[in-house]
């Protein structure tokens, strides 16, 4: 069976001997107060700072999903108004996220299955966008989100790339923040959300903190920082999945970056041209603008149930279409745990489908 | 080598074979919305139940960590007023997350190795409790919890049980809140936290939401509720643990839970003896009421250092006296993964050691 569906997703190749090798090595008992413990956690810092390019003015933290860093980017830099571009469902999370903390929060929507293109000037000290919004299939151009920095440069830009990394590279000089989580293009197992931040989104906590006012309790970026500049978290964390987070980064660092991201492309490529060919499927994003490389969704119509199972017989796990689009779409993720022979079989059997 | 530490701590002896099964079901790659995984989640609710007795006017939800829980407890269920019985590091902590919330904390404090017996009346609305401090050896009589519930009825009593379960055996029609993390008692590797909740709590945040106030995000009493009832969790969560702590919690049913308890109590009970009668060593908690069973401290003074090493040659890893106690005490800790033949041996290597 390999898993397609966007995430959790296929695990990649090597995370259940990594895992094996956790417990050979005592990870799972390790005091996260401990020099092995300091050790592993620089260890995935630096292979993760490798393999993506993220510079020194940006730290990296960990929390346990990409859901609690909507809460956390909210506490931790907005007094009283952020702003969101809302162009699916995981957009649409973190703008009510927002709201439940009780902010001024602005939604800018987009239809479903498409995007924006116009940076705009925003009132908001922070602005969230997605990236790669998982329940469209819907990537937005870099050159939007970095202009939205250039239009807003007060405002610390929040970047959802949930379900692009490892495959986006951005230019980190251009976003204050960007996150993910690890279940998705790392192929991990759930339970570890990645939160990249600047010092500007430190230097921002701080001070809120300094007008009294509450950024929360153990997650908040000073006492993050604190604890990373030890290479130790605040709390006892998810160990094990710090640990195998950084073999598979370094395993991926080792297979090459660029050659993961032609992958990425050239299987995008071969799925979105057959789903243009196809007599009884189409991609949902029409715009090539928009056609997200790593979530590519199809129209799948009366046709969904039928070919979800004739792929699942070929031991083909398919995601199912998000929400309102559950019956008459299917999603397949393009992480760098689907291989070419994989997806180029995927293709032959869609192909093959009538 | 078998982990005395007190946490995370020796692994319980079914749980790397528990974790390779998870990977081998699929676990890791299973969407929090199917049926498989809702199977899973009512398996790990019923096991948990049955162990400890958890009547069904509680709830149990998931979080990431017991340091989540200080957070979502005061945001849940505060609006300005909570009192913490401080003796220690840990309950410490939770009485400075009220604070970091910007609520008026109260604290009453006893010095270290030292607890509380008197139930008081408080001015409060939340009353947080260390039933057992890994810091210091203390536990509490479970007469005084169940007194401060009496004392002060319209208050909500939330129990820090992190390194008493599952040995300790609440009367939960008298605690309105008990909570965990599974890398102690439980001996699984950290990044999950359980938090048991009744329905007064559930009803207090509903009343918090109503007027207006921010009870956070994903992690509110009220969306936990409405997605448990679905054997759902609000977000991706940590499922891989969620399936090992179902099926060590079912483990430990199958050994008995009596058994596990009596077990505790006679290695406690062995430990104790030798550090009273040892001619360089005495337990850091004198007053036999306050001795927790579960962690148990030495006074090993100068001879620290010389038998921690001691130990460790035997194979023996102890904790380390917590914070200023660091050069001056050793922890064992006493769960479950601790079997007594490890006990025995522990204690005889005590006696030899001068």
């Amino acid at each position: 069976m390999v898993n397609f569906s966007p995430g959790p997703s296929q695990l990649y190749f090597t995370v259940e001997d990594h895992t094996r090798n956790a417990f050979k090595l005592g990870v799972p008992s390790l005091s996260h107060r401990s020099p092995a413990f300091e050790a592993l956690y620089q260890h995935t810092q630096e292979q993760l700072r490798e393999l993506l390019s993220i510079p020194k003015t940006h730290h990296i933290f960990f929390t346990s999903s990409a859901t609690e860093i909507w809460e956390r980017l909210i506490q931790n830099l907005v007094i009283e108004k952020s702003a969101h571009f809302v162009n699916g469902a995981f957009s649409e999370k973190f703008y009510k996220a927002a709201l439940q903390l009780n902010k001024q929060a602005q939604e800018i929507k987009a239809q479903d299955g498409t995007g924006f293109s116009n940076p705009i000037k925003l009132d908001a000290e922070l602005i969230g966008v997605t990236h790669n919004e998982t329940s469209t299939g819907v990537a937005l151009p870099k050159s939007f989100i970095y202009g939205l920095k250039e239009q807003n440069p007060g405002a610390l830009l929040c970047v959802d790339a949930v379900s692009s990394l490892p495959y986006v590279d951005f230019d980190y000089s251009k976003v204050d923040s960007v996150y993910f989580s690890v279940q998705k293009g790392f192929g991990l197992p759930p339970g570890l959300g990645v939160w990249i931040v600047n010092d500007a989104c430190i230097a921002r906590s701080e001070s809120l903190l300094a007008k009294g006012l509450s950024i929360g309790t153990h997650h908040t970026l000073p006492f993050y920082l604190k604890n990373g500049l030890k290479n130790q978290t605040p709390e006892t964390p998810n160990s094990v999945a710090i640990y195998v987070l950084g073999k598979v980064a370094e395993d991926m660092v080792r297979r090459g970056i660029h050659t993961i991201r032609k992958e990425t492309e050239y299987k995008a490529v071969i799925l979105y041209n057959e789903l243009m060919q196809h007599s009884s499927l189409s991609p949902f994003v029409t715009e090539s603008t928009y056609q997200s490389p790593t979530v590519i969704i199809a129209n799948s119509g009366k046709h969904t149930e039928t070919l979800s199972n004739y792929l699942l017989e070929k031991g083909i796990v398919t995601g199912e279409g998000y929400g309102a689009h559950g019956g008459t779409q299917l999603r397949f993720a393009n992480f760098p745990a689907h291989s070419k022979e994989q997806y180029e079989l995927l293709v032959d059997y869609i192909k093959a489908f009538n």
